[in-house]
């Protein structure tokens, strides 16, 4: 039996979840949720492995519209989540030869004719497409329903102790890039950046760094997604790094940018631009502002003559809380309502010349007032190294 | 466009797996094969980024049953893929508002009948599930066909350049593991001893930690999917540490057990029969030997009187390269035969006492010959700091 001295937050935390999603699925005539990922089962039971790494095996959760929610999940499991708030957890010794906890699940979902599972924008199915189908002759009268609405708003307003954990990794991940001018340097290869910076974001206390990217090069960078290669820092370049770090399970995500040795107008431009979008954002950032309205706040700014769209991001932000990047979306067709308790990132990014870019990036709570940055501000003027 | 300096192989590796991608296409009739996964469309283009960690954006590959691998991806990652070895890029800005590359997608698919999808044991979905029923509307004439088993056995069986990575990040934690009594002591809190030896792997050469689970205990553990908590280490505790490192994409997954102070004889002799059912699998681990076999040959020195069974984890190790865990899987049901190049763990465990448990895995190459170990062994007898 596993002591359950530390769960990340108070049993009420956990109840108050529950109550509110059994709400929404009895306003929508919904007998019962399924969830296969990783995010979700963690949100309704606390549950919190780095196991889900392993593609092997399944894990179920099934919320029914009254009562606690019931785990089926694999036998290297069990001892975790009894540590739980949970109390129905129903396991099998996975992998299995031909039954890797179908006849089990099928066993919690009989009876629930409306079944809410997410099929809608941002979800994945974790299990096997053929398990599935198997789910579903077994249940021929199951109706599945669209439940990513419905889960995407719960999650989207956070809780004060949500907060709480999102403001801790925040301000962790601003003294590391605060730390900045001591760890990089010309001459240093982007992979040494990359690790230095790696290995402060935890001695500043990070439990794990699971996202960091970045780039460097003359007066901006080529692209914000790929791995650092091993050629060194040289003046006059800009260098970004975004992390995504976390502590209990809850992400940070913003970044910072430098250059070395001197930097061009151009890039001087573009940071001020950014700054100055961002700015617009956290203006309109209130209850009853839209992901469109953000959007368009730092479109202005950017790009006022609309010529170049949202780019090749697509987009100028999102949530953020158990996952680096949460629904909803500062895009254009976006028309998620602000409410208090949101964390949202600002991430406006514009092109500076020759196809370089720049992008930017903070954390922000919002709330019955102006927003609450969660990041500490970057510097209005790109700092020079 | 970034410079397609440092591609993770070079491109021959890419061709290599293509053609005995289309061969086994050929041999089962399949016309087209769709991935939707971080590890399949790495293996076939060479695309390596951090970025899948957003759930936001759903991307494909098609591998058509002649020519090279068709990417229908978001914007955010065109220059990105365009610097690997794919010519054929198709992009969409993603999120969309209505169709999040599904039109691209069908297109791509369009004049395919038997489409191959991996849809059975140890797969996912990652696309909305709307969205696949819209994909399957719009081409009636798809016959999805489950080509689960086809990329796991591509997969088993590794290039030499997999295998010189999979060495170069065993090596790397070996010597992490080697700094033990360097990095962790009676007193300290297994937090901090996750995290000095996080930095450890890093300051060793490792890229990322992505996977680091364990636990410490009076004569063993109760459990080895847990984060750790505050609790400091104490004398007689055992401490094991399990970890997937990686370099370029490739894990190792391999642990290590430490007594502090003393060990108890209950947990002496576990080790010593943990570390004969290594050495058992060891002398069995031959092309032509099959997964079952190596399962046995661990339970007979674990389990001689065949009362336990597999366990709460149910298998003794697996396969193991882009994923810290892949097919096949120790266990008394995998039928899969070992070949000269296939990556395993061996991973067996036992109950020492008291619900306490402990593991030791190691990491092996198989050959014509003799298996290679990838991990430094570990001592024979349970080491005390």
């Amino acid at each position: 039996m596993i002591e359950a001295a530390e769960p990340d937050f108070p049993q009420a935390e956990y109840e108050a979840r529950l109550d509110r999603a059994q709400r929404a699925m009895h306003a929508d005539g919904i007998d019962a949720l399924l969830f296969t990922t990783e995010a979700e089962m963690r949100y309704f039971t606390g549950f919190r492995t780095l196991f889900w790494l392993s593609p092997t095996r399944p894990w179920f959760l099934v919320v029914p519209k009254a009562g606690k929610p019931i785990a089926i999940i694999p036998e290297i499991g069990a001892a975790l989540m009894r540590a739980t708030w949970i109390e129905d957890v129903r396991c099998w010794s996975s992998p299995h030869e031909d039954d890797d906890g179908v006849s089990l699940l099928a066993d919690a979902l009989r009876g629930s004719t409306r079944v809410g599972i997410p099929m809608g924008r941002e979800s994945s199915l974790r299990m096997p497409l053929n398990d599935l189908a198997r789910i579903h002759e077994m249940l021929p009268g199951m109706e599945p329903v669209d439940a990513t609405p419905m889960i995407q708003a719960l999650r989207e307003v956070k809780s004060e102790a949500e907060i709480a954990t999102i403001a801790e990794i925040c301000a962790i991940a601003s003294r590391a890039f605060a730390n900045a001018p001591k760890l990089f340097h010309e001459g240093q290869p982007l992979k040494e950046t990359f690790r230095s910076f790696k290995i402060d974001l935890l001695r500043e206390g990070a439990e794990d760094v699971p996202y960091l990217v970045g780039g460097a090069d003359q007066g901006g960078y080529a692209d914000v997604i790929s791995p650092p290669g091993v050629k060194p820092l040289r003046a006059g370049d800009v260098l970004m790094l975004d992390t995504g770090a976390t502590l209990r399970g809850y992400y940070c995500d913003f970044d910072r940018n430098w250059a070395f040795g001197h930097a061009s107008d151009a890039a001087k431009r573009a940071y001020r631009t950014l700054y100055e979008a961002t700015d617009a954002a956290l203006a309109v950032a209130r209850p009853g502002a839209t992901c469109r309205d953000l959007y368009n706040a730092m479109a202005a700014v950017i790009d006022p003559e609309g010529k170049t769209g949202g780019g090749d991001v697509g987009r100028y932000g999102h949530g953020l809380g158990m996952q680096l990047t949460e629904s909803p979306s500062n895009i254009h067709f976006d028309m998620t309502v602000m409410k208090p308790g949101m964390v949202m990132t600002l991430e406006p990014g514009m092109e500076v010349a020759d196809g370089k870019i720049m992008v930017h990036e903070e954390n922000l709570l919002i709330t019955d007032g102006p927003p609450v940055l969660l990041s500490e501000r970057a510097a209005p003027e790109l700092p020079i190294l």
